[in-house]
């Protein structure tokens, strides 16, 4: 766990929602990328050594569209830059936590990444990612 | 903005949640800290140049219970390392904001602090946080 590689923020509009980091931030996003696999349309902020994702759901049975409809647009996960995902998926089973994402699959961003169960989190989607070299 | 300060995570119990992360991040809390004003106690772990506070409520008229009530534990707030709060909060309110204290006020982890309201963030709760020198 280097540092908060980004947070990840559901949004029903992306356009209205770049709008309104692109003022928090004073800078538009740097990139935006459809993950298909995912059902998201996203677009990155960089803030210093973090990022903000913004997630938009392309289809209705996207993890997206279900988070929007029960709880509203927010905070959806946080993600943790780590060096080496299969070991820290290993060890963080080891620990007790619940890995979604046995196999590390390919997320935005050139990134392998895997999910925590939020019930073994306090309520919180823990995503690790290790950047594709 | 220079990088997410920490994010803040509601929890039911500081003691049994400091365990969890103590595992996730390997090392235990930098810190713990009773914010009275705020009605909360806190814990602090540090993860590269980010921070994770966690919250707990001291009293059940603290805006942490108010939120654990409605919510459950979860992701709380994000905050925002600023070098000039008082020229952020000017700025913010300039682009159309709602500035939560318009004067800042002291936090916990030696900090001056305000919020914006998440009505307009897209749903997510913003601090603004300024080390206090």
């Amino acid at each position: 766990m280097n540092k908060i590689e980004h947070i990840g923020i559901a949004v029903n509009n992306l356009e209205t929602s770049n709008v309104i980091f692109e003022k928090i931030f004073g800078a538009p996003p740097y990139k935006t990328e459809v993950v298909e696999s995912e059902g998201v349309s996203t677009s990155f902020f960089r803030n210093g050594p973090n990022k903000i994702e913004l997630l938009e759901a392309t289809n209705p049975d996207s993890p997206i569209a279900k988070f929007l409809e029960k709880k509203g647009e927010g905070i959806h996960h946080i993600a943790f830059d780590v060096d080496d995902i299969v070991s820290e998926i290993a060890r963080l089973k080891a620990e007790g936590f619940t890995v979604l994402n046995e196999t590390p699959k390919k997320g935005a961003d050139k990134k392998l990444v895997a999910f925590l169960h939020p019930k073994t989190t306090n309520g919180v989607l823990i995503e690790l990612c290790q950047e594709i070299r």
